[in-house]
């Protein structure tokens, strides 16, 4: 088979990812997004808010590796971030599906796109942080935008929102100081459940 | 207001791409791709064959084009490219569309990402030779694998998908190479309605 062939076998294969939903609706509230909608607007995020980043970070290995970055999901499913029990088993899951999807391409590009989609997870160098934080950020905002739709779905706890975002700081202070204010304000509003004690309020 | 608060509302604007549909459907047939589904896939295609440019390109300036290429969809929503009446207009939807939405952004944005968009529009650079190629080739690999669905359903014949890509080979010989063994092959299972003289069978 070609390298042509085997690329666009690849395309056709990563056209699953339209189909793999998230918990997360858009911003209107009218649906829930899925992975491609998801990773477009993450790699759109990477270059308009490049700025932002704690450290200095090359945008387009960044843009690469969120456009990239939920493909596993094709075959591992969406491990919804506030499910215990399906986080246990999901990095298993992801390497499989890995192993798999990354394998289509010509050798070479089967070895970068997996290096990069490995540094995300690994989420230590600049450019995994500041993505890893955008990651976090993009359903803060969207959840905002719609009255905090999914959250309520879920009761989800101000504690376990704080404890997901433990890191996005790190990729990004300025970003997380405004993610800061949006979480404050959905707790007031109710559409987060306060469960701190109350000298832990931010 | 502050530029991330300007940024932010271009964040939550832009979603609505996720609404804007296509007449293209998704490989398996199932339902029509939006405006970020198609800008996610066609990014990463940027980047996976960048190496069949005819010409150098800067992939990083080629996903940002790709990326941001259908905004204006949000207001001028899409034409279809064998709509003749939808066409003559949207040169003018498109401009008001982007005076909107990019004005969003604060200026020095909504500046350079203006200027992407018309050098994509232009169609001349390197880039947008490319990237524009990729626009049109994208939907030609979701007809063919989903059996021509949307060509059949608006009739669609060969002499116009040719007259469509007429510049695809401009930014790439050997995608569109693959391209006109896809048309053939479409052509002779009726997918498109030849309409060509037999001279000018490809």
């Amino acid at each position: 088979m070609t390298d042509l062939a085997r690329q666009i076998n690849f395309l056709l294969e990563i056209d699953k990812s339209k189909q793999v939903f998230r918990q997360t609706y858009l911003a209107d509230g009218s649906r829930k997004e899925n992975d491609a909608e998801h990773s477009w607007h993450l790699a759109i995020m990477a270059f308009l808010l490049a700025d932002y980043a704690n450290t200095p970070i090359d945008v387009l290995k960044t843009v690469k590796m969120l456009l990239i970055h939920d493909l596993i999901e094709i075959d591992a499913g969406d491990t919804y971030a506030y499910d215990a029990e399906g986080n246990a088993s999901k990095a298993a899951r992801e390497n499989a599906a890995a192993d798999r999807i990354f394998s289509i391409l010509p050798e070479s590009q089967a070895h970068s796109f997996r290096a990069l989609w490995d540094e995300f997870e690994a989420g230590t160098s600049s450019e995994a942080c500041f993505a890893r934080a955008l990651d976090r950020i993009q359903p803060l905002l969207l959840n905002d935008a719609s009255g905090g739709k999914s959250w309520k779905e879920h009761n989800v706890r101000t504690s376990q929102v704080l404890a997901r975002n433990a890191q996005t700081g790190t990729g990004s202070s300025r970003l997380w100081e405004y993610c800061c204010n949006l979480i404050e304000k959905n707790t007031a509003l109710g559409h987060l459940e306060d469960d701190r004690a109350p000298e832990n309020s931010l």
